[in-house]
Protein backbone atom coordinates (compact mmCIF):
# COMPACT_ATOMS: atom_id res chain seq x y z
CA UNK A 1 0.00 0.00 0.00
CA UNK A 2 2.98 2.44 0.54
CA UNK A 3 1.43 3.41 3.78
CA UNK A 4 3.55 4.07 6.44
CA UNK A 5 3.63 1.42 9.46
CA UNK A 6 3.37 2.15 12.75
CA UNK A 7 4.25 -1.51 14.83
CA UNK A 8 2.57 -0.34 18.46
CA UNK A 9 -1.10 -1.90 18.89
CA UNK A 10 -1.12 0.54 21.79
CA UNK A 11 -1.34 3.01 19.22
CA UNK A 12 -5.07 2.52 17.87
CA UNK A 13 -6.76 2.80 21.35
CA UNK A 14 -5.15 6.12 22.00
CA UNK A 15 -7.46 9.27 21.71
CA UNK A 16 -4.92 11.51 21.30
CA UNK A 17 -1.45 11.30 20.22
CA UNK A 18 0.81 14.24 20.94
CA UNK A 19 4.19 14.16 19.04
CA UNK A 20 5.91 15.98 21.89
CA UNK A 21 9.35 16.63 20.80
CA UNK A 22 7.74 18.24 17.48
CA UNK A 23 5.23 20.27 19.20
CA UNK A 24 2.71 18.56 16.90
CA UNK A 25 -0.51 16.25 17.61
CA UNK A 26 -3.22 14.48 16.08
CA UNK A 27 -5.91 16.74 18.53
CA UNK A 28 -4.05 19.85 17.79
CA UNK A 29 -3.31 19.73 14.14
CA UNK A 30 -4.87 18.59 11.03
CA UNK A 31 -1.67 16.11 9.75
CA UNK A 32 -3.38 14.99 6.89
CA UNK A 33 -4.09 18.39 5.44
CA UNK A 34 -0.90 19.24 6.49
CA UNK A 35 1.74 16.52 5.60
CA UNK A 36 -0.31 14.00 3.55
CA UNK A 37 1.55 14.83 0.01
CA UNK A 38 4.72 14.81 1.60
CA UNK A 39 7.14 12.05 -0.05
CA UNK A 40 10.61 13.16 0.88
CA UNK A 41 12.03 13.57 4.20
CA UNK A 42 15.92 14.35 4.43
CA UNK A 43 17.18 14.76 7.89
CA UNK A 44 20.69 15.83 9.37
CA UNK A 45 22.00 17.03 12.47
CA UNK A 46 21.78 21.24 12.38
CA UNK A 47 19.10 23.11 12.37
CA UNK A 48 20.22 25.80 10.84
CA UNK A 49 21.57 23.82 7.67
CA UNK A 50 18.62 21.85 7.26
CA UNK A 51 16.91 25.49 7.11
CA UNK A 52 19.25 26.67 4.39
CA UNK A 53 18.22 22.99 2.87
CA UNK A 54 14.77 23.78 2.68
CA UNK A 55 15.50 26.80 1.24
CA UNK A 56 17.48 25.22 -1.84
CA UNK A 57 15.19 22.41 -2.22
CA UNK A 58 12.61 25.63 -2.45
CA UNK A 59 14.61 27.27 -5.37
CA UNK A 60 15.68 23.73 -6.90
CA UNK A 61 11.77 23.33 -7.43
CA UNK A 62 10.37 26.38 -8.60
CA UNK A 63 8.25 26.96 -6.08
CA UNK A 64 6.39 30.85 -5.92
CA UNK A 65 8.63 32.97 -3.47
CA UNK A 66 12.55 33.12 -2.37
CA UNK A 67 11.65 30.78 0.01
CA UNK A 68 14.03 33.32 2.62
CA UNK A 69 11.08 32.90 5.00
CA UNK A 70 9.97 29.37 6.26
CA UNK A 71 8.88 28.98 8.82
CA UNK A 72 9.52 26.43 11.10
CA UNK A 73 6.97 24.42 11.49
CA UNK A 74 8.68 23.14 15.16
CA UNK A 75 8.83 26.23 16.60
CA UNK A 76 6.94 25.86 19.50
CA UNK A 77 10.13 23.66 20.85
CA UNK A 78 13.74 23.97 20.38
CA UNK A 79 14.48 20.15 20.20
CA UNK A 80 14.39 19.49 16.42
CA UNK A 81 13.77 21.92 13.12
CA UNK A 82 11.23 21.10 10.60
CA UNK A 83 10.61 23.24 7.18
CA UNK A 84 9.01 22.34 4.25
CA UNK A 85 9.58 23.08 0.25
CA UNK A 86 6.67 21.19 -1.79
CA UNK A 87 6.64 17.32 -1.39
CA UNK A 88 10.06 17.70 0.57
CA UNK A 89 10.61 17.67 4.49
CA UNK A 90 13.49 18.74 6.15
CA UNK A 91 13.96 18.13 9.42
CA UNK A 92 17.20 18.34 11.86
CA UNK A 93 17.78 15.51 14.38
CA UNK A 94 20.54 17.00 16.65
CA UNK A 95 23.49 14.45 17.18
CA UNK A 96 23.46 10.60 17.99
CA UNK A 97 21.42 7.59 18.36
CA UNK A 98 19.38 8.62 21.25
CA UNK A 99 18.38 12.07 19.65
CA UNK A 100 18.00 11.08 16.13
CA UNK A 101 15.52 8.00 17.44
CA UNK A 102 13.20 10.06 19.67
CA UNK A 103 12.30 12.49 16.30
CA UNK A 104 11.97 8.97 13.77
CA UNK A 105 9.52 7.58 16.52
CA UNK A 106 7.66 11.20 15.87
CA UNK A 107 7.91 11.26 12.38
CA UNK A 108 6.94 7.82 11.70
CA UNK A 109 3.94 8.16 13.36
CA UNK A 110 3.46 11.91 11.88
CA UNK A 111 3.31 10.05 8.73
CA UNK A 112 1.48 7.06 9.37
CA UNK A 113 -1.48 9.86 11.18
CA UNK A 114 -1.18 11.88 7.78
CA UNK A 115 -1.38 8.84 5.42
CA UNK A 116 1.00 9.70 3.41
CA UNK A 117 2.25 7.08 1.06
CA UNK A 118 6.11 5.57 -0.52
CA UNK A 119 7.80 8.00 1.38
CA UNK A 120 11.49 7.85 0.68
CA UNK A 121 13.49 9.24 3.79
CA UNK A 122 17.37 10.21 3.50
CA UNK A 123 19.80 11.50 5.80
CA UNK A 124 22.17 13.66 4.43
CA UNK A 125 24.68 14.92 7.34
CA UNK A 126 28.17 14.62 8.09
CA UNK A 127 31.12 12.53 8.53
CA UNK A 128 34.20 11.29 8.53
CA UNK A 129 35.44 9.84 6.04
CA UNK A 130 37.84 6.54 5.82
CA UNK A 131 40.41 6.41 2.98
CA UNK A 132 38.57 8.42 0.97
CA UNK A 133 38.90 12.30 -0.69
CA UNK A 134 37.78 15.01 2.03
CA UNK A 135 34.07 16.32 0.21
CA UNK A 136 33.41 12.77 -0.77
CA UNK A 137 29.57 11.41 -0.67
CA UNK A 138 29.42 8.31 0.83
CA UNK A 139 26.40 6.28 -0.19
CA UNK A 140 25.66 4.04 2.54
CA UNK A 141 24.82 0.13 1.48
CA UNK A 142 24.87 -0.84 5.07
CA UNK A 143 25.14 0.65 8.20
CA UNK A 144 27.77 -1.48 10.82
CA UNK A 145 28.60 -0.64 14.67
CA UNK A 146 31.82 -0.24 15.94
CA UNK A 147 32.87 -3.95 15.19
CA UNK A 148 31.68 -3.71 11.63
CA UNK A 149 28.50 -5.64 12.56
CA UNK A 150 25.16 -4.82 10.32
CA UNK A 151 23.32 -4.89 13.46
CA UNK A 152 22.28 -2.23 15.70
CA UNK A 153 21.31 -3.26 19.18
CA UNK A 154 17.82 -1.66 20.59
CA UNK A 155 17.66 -1.86 24.56
CA UNK A 156 13.40 -2.80 24.56
CA UNK A 157 12.99 -2.34 28.71
CA UNK A 158 16.18 -4.23 29.89
CA UNK A 159 16.30 -6.60 26.84
CA UNK A 160 19.03 -5.98 24.01
CA UNK A 161 17.09 -6.56 20.60
CA UNK A 162 19.33 -6.83 17.45
CA UNK A 163 18.16 -5.29 14.70
CA UNK A 164 19.28 -5.01 10.61
CA UNK A 165 20.77 -2.50 9.54
CA UNK A 166 20.66 -2.43 5.52
CA UNK A 167 19.51 -0.04 3.50
CA UNK A 168 17.51 0.01 0.38
CA UNK A 169 19.59 -1.62 -2.40
CA UNK A 170 17.67 0.23 -5.38
CA UNK A 171 17.77 3.51 -3.78
CA UNK A 172 21.68 3.32 -3.68
CA UNK A 173 21.66 2.70 -6.72
CA UNK A 174 19.49 5.35 -8.02
CA UNK A 175 21.68 7.91 -5.94
CA UNK A 176 24.82 6.88 -7.31
CA UNK A 177 23.10 7.39 -10.75
CA UNK A 178 21.83 10.82 -10.11
CA UNK A 179 25.59 12.25 -8.41
CA UNK A 180 26.87 10.99 -12.19
CA UNK A 181 25.30 13.99 -13.56
CA UNK A 182 26.69 16.43 -11.36
CA UNK A 183 30.18 17.46 -11.85
CA UNK A 184 33.32 17.42 -9.34
CA UNK A 185 30.86 15.41 -6.98
CA UNK A 186 33.02 12.39 -5.50
CA UNK A 187 30.45 9.29 -4.70
CA UNK A 188 31.05 6.04 -3.68
CA UNK A 189 29.09 3.37 -2.02
CA UNK A 190 29.95 2.12 1.02
CA UNK A 191 29.55 0.80 4.46
CA UNK A 192 29.38 3.36 7.31
CA UNK A 193 30.34 3.11 11.20
CA UNK A 194 28.13 4.88 13.17
CA UNK A 195 29.81 4.93 16.64
CA UNK A 196 27.83 5.98 20.16
CA UNK A 197 30.95 8.78 20.93
CA UNK A 198 32.74 11.34 19.00
CA UNK A 199 35.73 11.10 20.62
CA UNK A 200 37.17 7.65 22.41
CA UNK A 201 34.84 5.78 19.90
CA UNK A 202 35.88 7.53 16.50
CA UNK A 203 39.69 6.95 17.72
CA UNK A 204 40.40 10.79 17.99
CA UNK A 205 43.63 11.90 19.67
CA UNK A 206 42.39 15.26 20.68
CA UNK A 207 39.53 14.35 23.30
CA UNK A 208 39.19 15.24 27.43
CA UNK A 209 40.31 11.88 27.91
CA UNK A 210 42.20 9.19 25.21
CA UNK A 211 43.94 6.31 26.73
CA UNK A 212 45.36 5.08 23.11
CA UNK A 213 48.20 5.69 21.17
CA UNK A 214 48.28 6.84 17.41
CA UNK A 215 49.17 3.59 15.88
CA UNK A 216 46.43 1.93 17.88
CA UNK A 217 44.13 4.38 16.41
CA UNK A 218 45.57 3.94 13.00
CA UNK A 219 45.59 -0.08 13.63
CA UNK A 220 41.69 0.40 14.28
CA UNK A 221 40.86 2.22 11.83
CA UNK A 222 42.60 0.20 9.43
CA UNK A 223 40.34 -2.53 10.40
CA UNK A 224 37.17 -0.64 9.81
CA UNK A 225 38.30 0.30 6.00
CA UNK A 226 39.26 -3.70 5.80
CA UNK A 227 35.79 -4.37 6.48
CA UNK A 228 34.13 -2.10 4.15
CA UNK A 229 33.99 1.10 5.97
CA UNK A 230 34.22 4.60 4.13
CA UNK A 231 32.61 6.97 6.80
CA UNK A 232 31.98 7.35 10.25
CA UNK A 233 29.14 9.33 11.93
CA UNK A 234 26.90 8.88 14.96
CA UNK A 235 23.56 7.96 13.71
CA UNK A 236 23.01 5.77 10.91
CA UNK A 237 22.35 2.27 12.43
CA UNK A 238 19.35 3.25 14.53
CA UNK A 239 18.28 5.45 10.98
CA UNK A 240 18.72 2.18 9.08
CA UNK A 241 16.46 -0.16 11.79
CA UNK A 242 13.62 2.61 11.70
CA UNK A 243 13.35 2.93 8.73
CA UNK A 244 13.12 -0.50 7.52
CA UNK A 245 10.94 -1.81 10.33
CA UNK A 246 8.55 0.86 9.43
CA UNK A 247 8.15 0.32 5.55
CA UNK A 248 10.15 3.89 4.62
CA UNK A 249 12.41 3.70 2.32
CA UNK A 250 15.59 5.14 3.65
CA UNK A 251 19.25 6.52 2.39
CA UNK A 252 21.90 7.90 4.15
CA UNK A 253 24.35 9.41 1.71
CA UNK A 254 26.76 11.72 4.12
CA UNK A 255 29.62 14.23 2.94
CA UNK A 256 33.00 12.92 4.37
CA UNK A 257 35.31 15.07 5.80
CA UNK A 258 38.75 14.73 5.22
CA UNK B 1 45.01 22.01 43.07
CA UNK B 2 41.52 22.22 42.60
CA UNK B 3 42.26 22.16 38.50
CA UNK B 4 39.93 20.43 35.91
CA UNK B 5 42.26 17.34 34.56
CA UNK B 6 41.98 16.43 31.20
CA UNK B 7 43.46 12.19 30.70
CA UNK B 8 44.99 12.86 27.16
CA UNK B 9 48.53 12.87 26.78
CA UNK B 10 48.55 14.00 23.30
CA UNK B 11 46.83 17.39 24.15
CA UNK B 12 50.47 18.90 25.39
CA UNK B 13 51.85 18.32 21.88
CA UNK B 14 48.92 20.08 19.93
CA UNK B 15 49.42 23.41 18.79
CA UNK B 16 46.26 24.42 18.80
CA UNK B 17 42.92 22.74 20.19
CA UNK B 18 39.64 23.61 18.24
CA UNK B 19 37.12 23.08 20.63
CA UNK B 20 34.80 22.43 17.30
CA UNK B 21 31.29 21.96 18.62
CA UNK B 22 31.64 24.83 20.75
CA UNK B 23 33.00 27.31 18.22
CA UNK B 24 36.12 27.71 20.21
CA UNK B 25 39.51 27.58 20.49
CA UNK B 26 42.74 27.96 21.60
CA UNK B 27 44.62 30.11 18.97
CA UNK B 28 41.10 32.07 18.45
CA UNK B 29 40.04 32.58 21.96
CA UNK B 30 41.92 34.34 25.05
CA UNK B 31 40.02 31.15 27.12
CA UNK B 32 41.66 31.76 30.68
CA UNK B 33 40.42 35.57 30.60
CA UNK B 34 37.07 34.46 29.00
CA UNK B 35 36.59 31.94 31.24
CA UNK B 36 39.41 32.07 34.07
CA UNK B 37 37.09 32.61 37.25
CA UNK B 38 34.02 30.23 36.18
CA UNK B 39 33.07 28.18 39.28
CA UNK B 40 30.11 26.49 38.57
CA UNK B 41 28.48 25.15 35.37
CA UNK B 42 24.92 24.20 34.77
CA UNK B 43 24.24 21.69 31.50
CA UNK B 44 20.52 21.06 30.28
CA UNK B 45 18.84 19.95 27.43
CA UNK B 46 17.34 22.80 25.65
CA UNK B 47 19.09 25.79 24.29
CA UNK B 48 15.78 28.08 25.26
CA UNK B 49 15.95 26.73 28.43
CA UNK B 50 19.67 27.23 29.36
CA UNK B 51 19.22 30.61 28.69
CA UNK B 52 16.45 31.44 30.19
CA UNK B 53 18.27 29.96 33.23
CA UNK B 54 21.39 31.72 32.63
CA UNK B 55 18.67 35.25 32.66
CA UNK B 56 17.37 33.82 35.97
CA UNK B 57 20.79 33.78 37.50
CA UNK B 58 21.57 36.95 36.57
CA UNK B 59 19.11 38.44 38.51
CA UNK B 60 19.01 36.26 41.15
CA UNK B 61 23.17 37.59 41.15
CA UNK B 62 22.65 41.01 41.38
CA UNK B 63 24.33 41.83 38.31
CA UNK B 64 24.13 44.89 36.15
CA UNK B 65 21.35 45.04 33.35
CA UNK B 66 18.28 43.24 32.91
CA UNK B 67 20.35 40.43 31.48
CA UNK B 68 17.47 40.45 28.61
CA UNK B 69 20.35 40.73 25.69
CA UNK B 70 23.18 37.83 27.41
CA UNK B 71 24.40 36.80 24.50
CA UNK B 72 25.47 33.14 23.13
CA UNK B 73 28.76 32.35 23.59
CA UNK B 74 29.15 29.99 20.72
CA UNK B 75 26.62 31.67 18.44
CA UNK B 76 29.25 30.70 15.89
CA UNK B 77 27.44 26.96 15.60
CA UNK B 78 24.07 25.86 16.22
CA UNK B 79 25.06 22.07 18.35
CA UNK B 80 24.66 23.74 21.48
CA UNK B 81 24.24 27.70 23.16
CA UNK B 82 26.09 28.91 25.88
CA UNK B 83 25.34 31.62 28.21
CA UNK B 84 27.29 33.40 31.37
CA UNK B 85 26.15 35.03 34.35
CA UNK B 86 28.85 35.87 36.60
CA UNK B 87 30.56 32.95 37.58
CA UNK B 88 27.81 30.46 35.94
CA UNK B 89 28.35 29.13 32.86
CA UNK B 90 24.97 27.83 31.65
CA UNK B 91 25.15 25.54 28.63
CA UNK B 92 22.72 23.01 26.15
CA UNK B 93 23.77 19.58 25.33
CA UNK B 94 20.50 18.40 23.38
CA UNK B 95 19.19 15.22 23.99
CA UNK B 96 20.81 11.50 25.08
CA UNK B 97 24.40 10.51 25.80
CA UNK B 98 26.39 10.76 22.58
CA UNK B 99 25.08 14.56 22.23
CA UNK B 100 26.19 15.55 26.00
CA UNK B 101 29.19 13.56 25.46
CA UNK B 102 30.94 15.71 22.61
CA UNK B 103 29.55 18.83 24.52
CA UNK B 104 31.47 17.72 28.53
CA UNK B 105 34.67 16.55 26.03
CA UNK B 106 34.94 19.92 24.98
CA UNK B 107 33.84 22.05 27.93
CA UNK B 108 36.38 19.75 30.20
CA UNK B 109 38.84 20.92 27.67
CA UNK B 110 37.75 24.35 27.89
CA UNK B 111 37.89 24.46 31.65
CA UNK B 112 41.21 22.81 31.29
CA UNK B 113 42.33 25.52 29.30
CA UNK B 114 41.10 28.32 31.21
CA UNK B 115 43.18 26.76 34.29
CA UNK B 116 40.14 27.02 36.12
CA UNK B 117 39.76 25.93 39.70
CA UNK B 118 37.14 24.34 42.00
CA UNK B 119 34.46 24.25 39.63
CA UNK B 120 31.11 22.80 40.42
CA UNK B 121 28.73 21.28 37.77
CA UNK B 122 25.16 20.45 37.39
CA UNK B 123 23.10 18.76 35.03
CA UNK B 124 19.58 20.55 35.57
CA UNK B 125 17.53 18.88 33.50
CA UNK B 126 14.07 17.34 33.24
CA UNK B 127 13.43 13.50 33.65
CA UNK B 128 10.22 11.02 34.24
CA UNK B 129 9.47 10.70 37.56
CA UNK B 130 9.12 7.05 39.16
CA UNK B 131 6.64 6.55 42.20
CA UNK B 132 7.23 10.53 42.84
CA UNK B 133 5.44 13.30 42.72
CA UNK B 134 5.09 15.13 39.81
CA UNK B 135 7.27 18.72 39.81
CA UNK B 136 9.31 17.00 42.50
CA UNK B 137 13.43 17.19 42.35
CA UNK B 138 15.45 13.89 42.44
CA UNK B 139 18.92 14.76 43.86
CA UNK B 140 21.20 11.77 41.92
CA UNK B 141 22.81 9.66 44.02
CA UNK B 142 23.73 7.43 41.33
CA UNK B 143 23.60 7.39 38.04
CA UNK B 144 22.25 3.47 36.87
CA UNK B 145 21.99 2.20 33.61
CA UNK B 146 19.14 -0.36 32.51
CA UNK B 147 19.91 -2.99 34.27
CA UNK B 148 19.75 -0.61 37.42
CA UNK B 149 23.63 -0.90 37.90
CA UNK B 150 26.21 2.12 38.93
CA UNK B 151 28.32 2.30 35.49
CA UNK B 152 28.78 3.35 32.20
CA UNK B 153 29.93 1.13 29.55
CA UNK B 154 32.27 3.57 27.20
CA UNK B 155 33.15 1.99 23.62
CA UNK B 156 36.86 2.83 22.71
CA UNK B 157 37.91 1.94 19.38
CA UNK B 158 36.20 -1.41 19.86
CA UNK B 159 36.59 -2.53 23.45
CA UNK B 160 34.16 -1.56 26.38
CA UNK B 161 35.34 -0.31 29.53
CA UNK B 162 33.25 0.18 32.07
CA UNK B 163 33.19 3.68 34.23
CA UNK B 164 31.81 4.15 38.06
CA UNK B 165 28.62 6.70 37.63
CA UNK B 166 29.12 7.78 41.72
CA UNK B 167 28.22 11.34 42.10
CA UNK B 168 29.56 13.34 44.82
CA UNK B 169 28.26 12.99 48.29
CA UNK B 170 28.65 16.25 49.90
CA UNK B 171 26.98 17.66 46.90
CA UNK B 172 24.19 15.96 47.15
CA UNK B 173 23.52 16.50 51.06
CA UNK B 174 24.30 20.20 50.01
CA UNK B 175 21.81 20.58 47.63
CA UNK B 176 19.17 19.02 49.64
CA UNK B 177 20.02 21.40 52.49
CA UNK B 178 19.64 24.21 50.23
CA UNK B 179 16.42 22.60 48.63
CA UNK B 180 14.64 22.76 52.59
CA UNK B 181 15.11 26.66 52.32
CA UNK B 182 12.83 26.63 49.53
CA UNK B 183 9.30 26.35 50.25
CA UNK B 184 6.99 23.80 48.04
CA UNK B 185 10.13 22.14 46.84
CA UNK B 186 9.52 18.40 46.68
CA UNK B 187 12.94 17.12 46.79
CA UNK B 188 14.55 13.48 47.48
CA UNK B 189 17.52 12.06 47.21
CA UNK B 190 17.55 8.94 44.43
CA UNK B 191 18.93 7.20 41.57
CA UNK B 192 18.37 8.25 38.45
CA UNK B 193 18.51 5.55 35.84
CA UNK B 194 19.89 6.51 31.99
CA UNK B 195 18.55 5.12 28.73
CA UNK B 196 19.53 5.14 25.51
CA UNK B 197 16.25 5.64 24.04
CA UNK B 198 13.18 7.69 25.65
CA UNK B 199 10.37 5.09 23.64
CA UNK B 200 11.14 1.29 23.54
CA UNK B 201 13.47 1.98 26.40
CA UNK B 202 11.94 3.63 28.98
CA UNK B 203 8.54 1.73 28.82
CA UNK B 204 6.30 3.88 27.14
CA UNK B 205 3.23 2.44 25.34
CA UNK B 206 3.03 5.44 22.37
CA UNK B 207 6.38 5.19 20.62
CA UNK B 208 6.09 3.89 16.32
CA UNK B 209 7.35 1.17 18.27
CA UNK B 210 6.28 -0.77 20.75
CA UNK B 211 6.06 -4.80 21.36
CA UNK B 212 5.51 -5.18 25.28
CA UNK B 213 2.28 -5.10 27.12
CA UNK B 214 1.41 -2.82 29.66
CA UNK B 215 1.55 -5.12 32.52
CA UNK B 216 5.47 -5.99 31.52
CA UNK B 217 6.49 -2.13 31.44
CA UNK B 218 5.09 -1.70 34.79
CA UNK B 219 6.33 -5.03 36.06
CA UNK B 220 9.66 -3.37 34.58
CA UNK B 221 9.20 -0.30 36.44
CA UNK B 222 8.27 -1.51 40.07
CA UNK B 223 11.84 -3.74 39.22
CA UNK B 224 13.90 -0.32 38.91
CA UNK B 225 11.73 1.61 41.49
CA UNK B 226 12.43 -1.45 44.01
CA UNK B 227 16.26 -1.08 42.80
CA UNK B 228 16.03 3.00 44.18
CA UNK B 229 15.46 4.44 40.44
CA UNK B 230 13.59 7.69 41.12
CA UNK B 231 13.64 9.22 37.78
CA UNK B 232 14.66 8.18 34.29
CA UNK B 233 16.27 10.69 31.86
CA UNK B 234 19.15 10.05 29.03
CA UNK B 235 22.52 11.80 30.10
CA UNK B 236 23.22 10.83 33.83
CA UNK B 237 25.21 7.59 33.53
CA UNK B 238 27.63 9.52 30.31
CA UNK B 239 27.91 13.05 32.54
CA UNK B 240 28.92 11.31 36.06
CA UNK B 241 31.29 9.24 34.49
CA UNK B 242 33.01 12.01 32.48
CA UNK B 243 33.24 14.45 35.58
CA UNK B 244 34.22 11.71 38.10
CA UNK B 245 37.25 11.29 35.63
CA UNK B 246 38.00 14.63 34.86
CA UNK B 247 37.85 15.99 38.41
CA UNK B 248 34.92 17.99 38.24
CA UNK B 249 32.75 17.78 41.43
CA UNK B 250 29.54 17.15 39.54
CA UNK B 251 25.22 16.56 40.35
CA UNK B 252 22.54 16.22 38.28
CA UNK B 253 19.51 17.34 40.45
CA UNK B 254 16.39 16.83 38.06
CA UNK B 255 12.91 17.75 38.25
CA UNK B 256 10.42 14.90 37.59
CA UNK B 257 6.87 14.93 35.86
CA UNK B 258 4.76 12.01 36.10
Amino acid sequence: SGLVHVKNPHLDSMEEDVLYHLDLGTKTHNLPEMFGDVKFVCVGGSPNRMRAFAQFMHKELGLAGDGEDLADICAGTDRYAMYRAGPVLSISHGMGIPSISIMLHELIKLLHHAKCRDVTIIRIGTSGGLGVKAGSVVITDMAVDSSFQPRFEQVVLDDVVVRSTELDRDLVEELLTCSKEIPDLPTLIGHTMCTYDFYEGQGRLDGALCSFSSEKKLEYLKRAYDAGVRNIEMESTAFAALCRLCGLRGESPAAASA
